[in-house]
């Protein structure tokens, strides 16, 4: 991922919201690894609000950085889902760490709902990291 | 409005896209001063796209500005209208002009549709310029 | 605050970055209402980067709301202190809670110092709550 | 370009200012594309601020869309040059256009300055097209 100068902000380093928006991009792109992109799940009557984040910010990434953000699934609960996410500049050097945690809803109500089968199943199968 | 972080960029001014959600919000806030917070518009029916933007940025705002941004409506059309803008930092610099046009859509169908009569006449009321 | 467009996605919610922005306006309001503004203290020679950040998201903010953003000076720490946040929708609905630590650092070296005697006595000072 | 759900509003579609977010994307490989990354730019001393844009919403893109945006230099000048764009949808469908002025500017002052001779010398040199 390749930092924008709309990533970017007057202390000429990302800003901090936006390492959220990394981990929104890499965290769409492993369920749609796993054969489902966002719209097939919405298609579903279902969305996945983030319910809780954590980042620590260990050193800026700055303009044009090439990163390296990598999500891991780390917990599965009965109503909700969770991901580690590492960012590593090109040289390898880990900028950034967090976590989110994201409830299953319904998509008419926003009610929280129990984790449909399809999506149980999805995250018994594959490999648990992707990196983009 | 004052320039937050999260408006500006790595050449420590305000993100050239970020003029636009300055526009947003006073266009929005000219609606409301008529009886027509947009929440109210939309549950009308009606949403209101730009279909054109343009902007000239004659000298940067920066970190902590207080800018106030001027919305004009400019014109009004079978199914559009128009609006011209000016940013003026605190001591009456002019910074940017601009100006968007708005379509009136169905919000169901996302297609143009011709203006209603209460926003025909809605135009036809108050003054056209609004401050924030 | 007023949630904007621009704050909003396709799932018709605030995006979750965008609390984020709503922290740092309050903060940089809080440090404002202490007599420093955030260019005066960059022209100290230093930055206050977040060094790390909670959010839980209990309930979403939409478009047009009317928030209150709540921060309260939780510790103050020798090159280092953080702030609670509350978000609260008009009708006194609490929507999200969340901290984040800020470090001191040169601005030149971007590198982690003391706290300087006047950011020390500025918190030792006037009220630790602001809204906005 | 995968449009995120940060890129879109509460009306579902992409959020109209992050258009010009996207042109970024794209002028800025356009140069990388030709030699020179955007820090090598800024090392010479040189940023390259918009002047002007504008754009014409045909079409909106939605979450999750796969866009292709095109740039192609339209004009250079004695201190400014201007890109075209285009952006289509996976199936061809043309969504947006637009077009930015940028002009040539030294770091230090913000100033305008006339185009360096490695500059002019890059314009007259490979394609003028880019896709990303």
């Amino acid at each position: 991922m390749r930092v924008r100068y709309a990533d970017t902000d007057a202390d000429q380093v990302v800003y901090y919201g936006t390492y959220l928006t990394y981990f929104e991009v890499v965290r769409v792109e492993w369920l749609r690894a796993l054969g489902y992109p966002i719209t097939r799940i919405l298609e579903q009557g279902i969305v996945l609000p983030v319910v809780e984040a954590r980042i620590r910010y260990l050193r800026p990434a700055r303009l044009d950085d090439l990163l390296t953000v990598r999500a891991t699934l780390a917990a599965v609960g009965p109503a909700s889902f969770s991901f580690d996410y590492e960012i590593e500049r090109e040289d390898g050097l880990l900028l950034v760490t967090g976590s989110t945690r994201l409830a299953v809803c319904e998509r008419d109500t926003a009610r929280a709902c129990s984790m449909p089968a399809w999506l149980r199943e999805l995250f018994a199968a594959l490999p648990d990291t992707v990196e983009d």
